[in-house]
């Protein structure tokens, strides 16, 4: 494996993004980071977040919100930002991200709306009751291994485990390694409990920084699958609050779903450092659409 | 006390916004919701709520997410809407709320996106591990007494139990009664632990609906009063989603905070009807300003 650092990995050039204007920027979805054909949300969310760290005067996402609003797809797309407020300790901005149909007409995929601040500029000061999720070691997780070439992932059985079905481009992108606690649905046995867990790394070794938090949110499978669900569950709208720095190594990520109603469902996740310090948390609201 | 329904109450005339442009809303930021002289943001979040449900063609607000930008005063103040997307079943619009400086120049108060539906259209599926908050019966918790004249409330200290400190305007316009042992901050002697929880209504008796949760999940006070903080905990942003049409009747509604760290936490609500039915989940993140 490659050794990287922050600026210099797969996800640095695949949400690079290039001002064309003040506050215009040109990206290029890259096909890395597709589900299927879906490019990921979180994916999409670490680039937008990078357009809005050039845009805003500060640094590091506090808080983002982005609404999901018609499917991206892999190729050339536009960031435009909007800076609403900037203060001391505190800047707030809007972007939208457009793709262009064949006959050239603007689609919008996505609109987000974000507090910036400076999170190395904090005090040090922690009170907190949240505790870090129980997951087995990372060689007692499982995963999924990229091919040679980084394409797309073949699905991997160590030990005689089942292998994670539906594995695409992303997983050659990320180190993911599920709790097999939570990987039931896998087998057709899924624990009936809306939880998800892992641990989180990026393929090629990258640290996490607080724009890749953005991706790590919204990485794992749906905790719908656990639920005994089959079919898609595309994000409305996810929130993701960035409450630290992370430290350098591998992260554990926990998504929780305690209420599905009316065809929707709130994905919660916390993602937590090498240092046992809550880095992130977030929520999506998500629709539930079933196949039979 | 008088009976009123929706449409017909103080709620809704407080909230009133008077169309002026397509898509473009004159309002009047009442006194009646302030605690000391900041107008409540739950109250400011229903008066764009109620914008954005005449500006988009879906009734309810399923995802809402603010940004708070500056403190609004009580006064005139104007709001105007984006439609990002109208869908079948989906629209997503956006929302801005300004005041003018006494120059005449404008300042903006609050940045809004958010994704809208027909509640009432949703397949009533649930599927839920979540569980009612335990609150003492309402008669057992504290409150705040309005005076009269509703101009703002009075401290009660029913069976020579402590009063809540600090009521405001507010207080008049709320029924609100705290779980005892969520208030040991207002008598010196906060439980140390991030949790808020009692019954809410509206003080004119006015039923729940969508719009009125945007102000339940952010009218009681905060949890870092319980944590032993004084001081100031400003909203940065909020975000509601509203799960299911609350049944007539009271509210319960459960605020916890984990985590607080670089002066910054979260404060997760949960609003439970009267039919036990989780009707509105919300997270914020807030600052915290302290006094010594």
């Amino acid at each position: 494996m490659a050794s990287v650092t922050v600026g210099n990995s797969e996800f640095d050039r695949d949400t690079a993004v290039t001002r064309s204007a003040p506050g215009v920027y040109d990206a290029h979805l890259s096909e890395g980071w597709t589900i299927i054909n879906a490019v990921n949300g979180g994916y999409l969310l670490a680039l937008m977040g990078r357009a809005l760290g050039d845009a805003l005067p500060h640094p590091d996402p506090l808080t983002v919100t982005a609404h999901y609003l018609t499917a991206s797809v892999p190729g050339p797309a536009v960031v435009r930002t909007e800076v609403i407020r900037t203060g001391r300790t505190l800047s707030t901005g809007a972007a939208t991200l457009v793709q262009f149909a064949d006959d050239g007409s603007e689609v919008e995929r996505m609109r987000v709306l974000a507090t910036y601040g400076d999170l190395a500029a904090l005090p040090d000061d922690v009170r907190t009751t949240a505790k870090p999720p129980a997951i087995p070691p990372y060689e007692h997780c499982l995963g999924t291994s990229p091919t040679p070439e980084r394409g797309g992932g073949t699905p991997m059985a160590p030990d005689g485990r089942p292998a994670i079905p539906g594995s695409t481009a992303i997983a050659g992108r990320l180190d993911l390694r599920l709790d097999p606690a939570t990987v039931g649905w896998a087998v057709g046995a899924p624990s009936g409990k809306g939880e998800m867990r892992g641990w989180f790394g990026l393929a090629d070794g990258r640290d996490p920084d607080p724009l890749s938090l953005l991706l790590t949110v919204d990485a794992l499978p749906p905790t719908a699958f656990e639920l005994g669900l089959r079919g898609w569950v595309p994000t409305v709208e996810l929130t993701c609050h960035v409450r630290h720095r992370p430290a350098p190594g591998p992260l554990r990520v926990a998504i929780t779903t305690r209420n599905l109603a009316g065809g929707f469902l709130e994905e919660d996740a916390e993602v937590w450092d090498s240092e046992d310090r809550l880095v992130a948390q977030s929520r999506q609201l998500a629709r539930t659409i079933l196949v039979q």
